[in-house]
């Protein structure tokens, strides 16, 4: 006699039931067809990979978080904490095999040991979306399209924030602030979580309280006090006028204009990133009923992506879709995909021993489209069977006559609890797909 | 100046490039869709749990080579070697939660450090389906039904060979070696894989020569020399005459000829399985055009798939495919899906500030179900665009005019290098839908 060994999950994991499963599956399924149909293609690369790869950009918060541990072959390997910096790696290693601009999704599990107290967990599924090889406007544009049209489809209205880094860095060289850029970034990139005056402060003791006026002056205006194009022209004109980056603005917003979708766009000074990544366009999704959880998706333009594995500069674009928050968000919304189970319909086991032609039966109907089980086992009544169909959730109940594959069926519709009787397999197959 | 770190992957890992990736999900889709049609729903388990719990089973090749570590927090952790210890721990924890019989199916990657001069990864995906909770002959056809299927489905021919646990345990009672048995099931086990002078000596040592000989002959006529009911007839007359289990198999064989498939089924009594996990029905499967790799999908009935995790006793008949050793064999065959981008077309960028209007006409593309990607970049000539299609694996370039949502369409078709000028946009769907 063994002892039992408690069954338990790690803190931050989870176990994934049918009925959650089910829906993050769907959710998928919806996020990927979007990606398919703008041309993005899928990669994948190893969930354990050299720690040396993982930490390149040293980072103390990445550090502490890392699963990292030494192999049975004596490597110092690391689970990925997300996708960005496999893909960068990734790149530097299969840069001659890949058709530039590149443009890939990769959707995939990483693991961080966070602070499960804050509602994290510690494995969770990333989907990130990037184009690589062009430093075009239209690139940027077309990540900031695909999330709109991605998070449309998930059945959420969004309202997007961008900004230039670029342009933000001038306006501080005008300042003389150029030194501290990266520190007023950081500062301002907060400005939404904290009170004003503690942004004040800490921008005032950086850069002086003349200077800090004029950085909240700059990164003001994003509330709906100025259109998109009144504050492209304030803030142009704050950084000395016209440059490539107001002109890149320009640009986007002619596109944005051209495909019908400006209204959702905001330009908005105050979004930075904190990461010192990106160089170019940054942005930020809002759900327009839910703004207060936060951006949903965010990302940006780099100049660099490989920068640590390779000489060659590869410049890019891309942003991420954390699954977990959006299933938070959408089950918020309504909008969740459903938990409903892939057979509609289900064979009722009248007789055990006809099991063989129940599943030929079943056969028919698959091959009509219905997805269909089998119940396996046999019962003394049938309304047994009714009830194992509504507790697995199924829609339809099948039930054949003595001779399975010639007599006339029943179907029953478990919600209604009403049987349909006489029924040809065509006749069949009609009622089962009108029942819902 | 910082170093460069040398981009590459752990021994036994791989990354997958869009056309490996894209292969492998279109395949993954196939496998799931037969898993769903009959009514299996997924499920999903952490990558990362206690090791307690997945070295349950002790074992001396698992807990070589099994990832194992101890976490942040202090935890003794491993990562999945396989998806059976996850699922029993998951059954022992969720059985108050499950709708029983339970049909699940579960496809996910597990780790081994196996030495990788075998030709194995030590990263790969496993594709799991169990039904437990029953008893019945019919899950155990069910489970042979669905692996026939879903080959059938991924264009495989396949012969699948069976035996019955018990029928053998019953026979070596007969022959007083119940308490070597597991042995004999071992050294049975690997029969093709030795020559048959092996095989005899071995079992000659453990229960001498005359005994030996008796199981050879038991465990034989399974190269086409018997029927089904031949062979069924023969050791059922060898083990005292007709049992349950010769019922069971008697039950299992009117199943197959009921539901028409009963030629690919082979009973087979040298089939064993090592484990002695298995109590009762096993089996394997061979691709009838390349049976010398192996079996390719395994598996069978088990009575006590959570006992080291729970004192309810759950039993259930289950099966596996792997991933990579059926992507090998489908190459083979030359039977693997296509590794084709989702965009089968892809919108010409003549002019660069038009992009926004481009992808307006993409997505009338996209709403006619022609997955469509934009170029990016406006190039000095139209056959670098023609080229980048190529590179790309694009079957269609839509050449929109100088108005790109009034002006008639041209579609180049990238392989056949062919214009087709002056259409409408349903005549240009119409176009692009004839191209292969």
């Amino acid at each position: 006699m063994t002892a039992i060994i408690e069954p338990r999950v790690l803190k931050g994991f989870r176990d994934f039931l049918p009925s959650s499963e089910i829906t993050r599956i769907k959710l998928i399924e919806k996020i990927e067809a979007s990606f398919r149909s703008f041309g993005f293609v899928p990669i994948d690369t190893p969930a354990l990979e050299y720690a040396e790869i993982l930490l390149g950009k040293g980072g103390g918060e990445t550090e502490k978080q890392i699963y990292r541990f030494t192999d049975n072959g004596g490597r110092d390997v690391a689970l990925r904490f997300d996708l960005t910096v496999p893909f960068a790696r990734f790149t530097a290693l299969h840069q001659n095999e890949i058709a530039f601009p590149f443009k890939r999704y990769h959707i995939g599990k990483v693991w961080r040991g966070e602070n499960t107290q804050r509602g994290r967990y510690r494995e969770f599924t990333q989907c990130d979306f990037d184009i690589i090889g062009s430093d075009s406007t239209a690139a940027d544009f077309e990540i900031l399209l695909l999330i709109r049209n991605t998070l449309l489809g998930l059945g959420a209205d969004v309202r997007i924030h961008l900004n230039h880094r670029g342009l933000f860095n001038l306006f501080l060289k005008r300042l003389n602030l150029t030194e501290k850029s990266q520190e007023i970034l950081q500062t301002v990139d907060k400005k939404n979580k904290v009170v004003q005056e503690e942004t004040f402060n800490s921008l005032a003791s950086l850069a002086g309280e003349d200077n800090a006026k004029k950085i909240l002056h700059f990164t003001g205006g994003n509330s709906g006090e100025e259109t998109f194009e009144q504050c492209l022209q304030r803030i142009t004109e704050l950084t000395g006028g016209a440059s490539p980056e107001s002109e890149r603005l320009s640009m986007l917003r002619r596109y944005m204009t051209d495909s019908g979708c400006a209204d959702i766009f905001v330009l908005d000074p105050s979004i930075t990133r904190g990461l010192d990544y990106y160089t170019g366009v940054v942005f930020e999704t809002f759900l327009t009923k839910l703004p207060d959880i936060g951006s949903i998706c965010s990302g940006g333009r780099y100049d660099n992506l490989a920068g640590l594995y390779s000489k060659s500069k590869i410049s890019g674009v891309g942003s991420s879709i954390g699954l977990d928050r959006m299933i938070a968000a959408l089950e918020n919304l309504g909008a969740l995909p459903s938990s409903a189970v892939y057979a509609k319909a289900a064979i009722c086991c009248n007789r055990q021993e006809h099991f063989g032609l129940y599943q030929t039966l079943a056969l028919k109907f698959r091959e009509a489209d219905i997805p269909c089980e089998v119940f396996l086992e046999e019962t003394d009544k049938q309304v047994k069977q009714f009830v194992l169909a509504e507790k697995k959730g199924i829609a339809a109940l099948i039930i054949p006559g003595e001779n399975p594959l010639t007599d006339p069926i029943t179907i029953r519709d478990i919600g209604k609890r009403q049987n349909t009787e006489g029924l040809s397999f065509t006749q069949a197959c009609k009622v089962i797909g009108e029942i819902r």
